[in-house]
């Protein structure tokens, strides 16, 4: 398998395999698989970026005592609809599914639950967590706020994050809608993607290392934001609703200079990188039947969604795609054929578990 | 001053005046003055497009019976946390204060407020809502879902909605942050501008009637969303959690074909376009002292403003502007010096004025 790019991995030995990483390394078994469940999502749905070849970030982590396997998740303040959650460096997997759970609570007794949770690790794909409204017949929001790693409309400086959000909605016929979205034009995994296949990279997409437009994916060192001021409002305004909120703010330090921004260089390999990456969140569920009847509701997004694919195609579009549709369908392949993986991550996977005397799955 | 291209009015006497038409049509005081309010704080802040001009579109509304001067505002359901509220065709202005007046209150009980109206008419500029939140220190988000106006990503016909989403939270030096952004690229009234000043727009502002391309504002009949799928998304999205959400969907109609996009001419003059103008909208208000301690929330606020505006420039930027600022420069200047109201506006309000026998303001 190793002369192929790729391995092809079942979903279930390599969740396994993950999961089992995350045993053996001390973590409790609910949250590892947890975790694993997370992680391997991604990889089903091919957003690789926030796939299993996170793990060695993780495990990196863990190695240097900044994530934490047996935290303590502690509610700080909590009202019947609000939370606020110190994740003492808890995965990020593990302290928001565990946030979302809380609001999903909270919702289903007072119609809205609203949780923030400070300090949080890296979440992995964040639409997981709406997903997990929409599959209890709930509305679900999350967003988080992250590093520096963008220029907010009118400046060349990274001075603002290219924080997410993500929305998911239950229907009837169809996959619930979910919608996940950096607040930059293009999410780094494309970049990544871009220097892979040798291509150019849309002008709008990124800034040099001084500022100035490129469109080669190796200098890309700064992400512009959706829509110039919309995309970057946005994002300003998330950390003001989110970290501000949590007393933690995570973009005051390098505008003001005391810290160099975050920038766009992987984490792994990197202590003091991996030591910064640290993010606080907002968690939200919506209980659908608080408001109206929810099997009306699920026909009403079914009829949405067939409106929307049934309308005339713009030039160059075969079909109309509405949001998550794209990555259900990849999901739908990888799990019947086996996730691919590329060599360079399989070779990490592997050396992760040999450390730990866990024997991989064949194919990986 | 009839020969100049624009009339400069005082704002207390255009308030007054606009006061004075609602209350002579028989609206209570309390809600003329709310509406009042509402309209001239956006003539002042120099978002024109959603301030005193649209004084004739309402007083048709009326004249039709499409919009109530006495309504019968109705929370429909209600928990401490969350309201459904029906507008009974109040005046937007009217039952948006009253909607976030009470999830102010709810956000002061138990954290967070979350309010949904259904079947509100048109709002004036919904970033006035979450800035009466910011004003109690308390932060407020507004969005809502309107009229098929936009191409969804993939498509060339209008069957979405550029639904806007507006945020405020307070600083202490500064003036608080006022995100108003539409997710399409463009808002409808930069049209007009490029129309009456005879310039090309931007290639990705419009599609013309036939979904092609246009760089014409005369032709342009269709919005394009913000960042492609990620505008398109969130606008799909916020229609899933507000209008499916109190059982009111705005697009359906017109994805199954049963109704015409309602496109972007002026519902002035157009009984059947207000009547059809009716929306939905979600408020929310977070009360930051359940999560922080407010003064230190606003000293962030003022250290991020501060830290975005000393950022290194882009080329062609003069100066970073935050969220809001540019519109509160405008206000300033307005409130000095008066607003200036185009002549065609000006003799609108004189004849909507002169109808009901009050004396439009001398400058006028």
């Amino acid at each position: 398998m190793n002369r192929k790019s790729v391995s092809i991995v079942g979903w279930e030995p390599l969740k396994q395999y993950v999961k089992e990483i995350f045993v053996r390394m001390g973590m409790g078994s609910d949250d590892a698989e947890t975790t694993a469940s997370v992680l391997i999502w991604a990889s089903l749905r091919g957003v690789d970026s926030h796939g299993v070849q996170l793990i060695p970030w993780y495990v990196e982590a863990v190695d240097i005592g900044h994530m934490k396997l047996k935290p303590n998740i502690a509610i700080e303040k909590e009202t019947p609809a609000s939370a606020l959650i110190d994740a003492d460096h808890a995965f990020g997997p593990v302290v928001t599914t565990f946030a979302m759970r809380l609001v999903m609570e909270k919702a289903r007794s007072v119609g809205i639950g609203w949780a923030y949770i400070r300090k949080t690790n890296h979440q992995g794909a964040i639409g997981y967590y709406p997903l997990m409204a929409a599959k209890k017949d709930m509305a679900g929001i999350a967003w988080s706020c992250g590093q520096t790693t963008t220029a907010p409309y009118g400046s060349k400086f990274p001075g603002i994050a290219n924080n997410p959000i993500a929305m998911a909605v239950p229907a009837n016929r169809h996959r619930p809608l979910i919608l996940d979205m950096a607040t930059s034009v293009a999410a780094v995994s494309k970049l990544h993607v871009a220097k892979d296949r040798g291509v150019k990279i849309p002008e709008d997409w990124a800034l040099d290392k001084d500022g100035n437009s490129t469109t080669d994916p190796w200098k890309a060192a700064i992400l512009k934001p959706i829509g110039g001021p919309k995309g970057s409002g946005l994002s300003i305004m998330l950390e003001c609703l989110t970290s501000i909120m949590v007393d933690f703010p995570k973009l005051e330090t390098v505008l003001q200079g005391k810290e160099k921004p975050f920038g766009l260089e992987s984490v792994i390999g990197n202590p003091e990188l991996i030591r910064r990456h640290i993010q606080n969140s907002t968690l939200i569920a919506i209980d659908i039947g608080n408001f109206t009847d929810v099997n009306r509701y699920k026909e009403h997004i079914d009829q949405l969604i067939d409106g929307l694919k049934s309308l005339p195609r713009a030039g160059g579009f075969d079909e109309i795609l509405v949001p998550g549709e794209l990555e259900e369908r990849t999901f739908d392949d990888r799990f019947r054929s086996g996730i691919p993986i590329p060599k360079k991550t399989a070779s990490n996977l592997r050396c992760v578990g040999e450390k730990l005397g866990i024997h991989p799955p064949g194919d990986l």
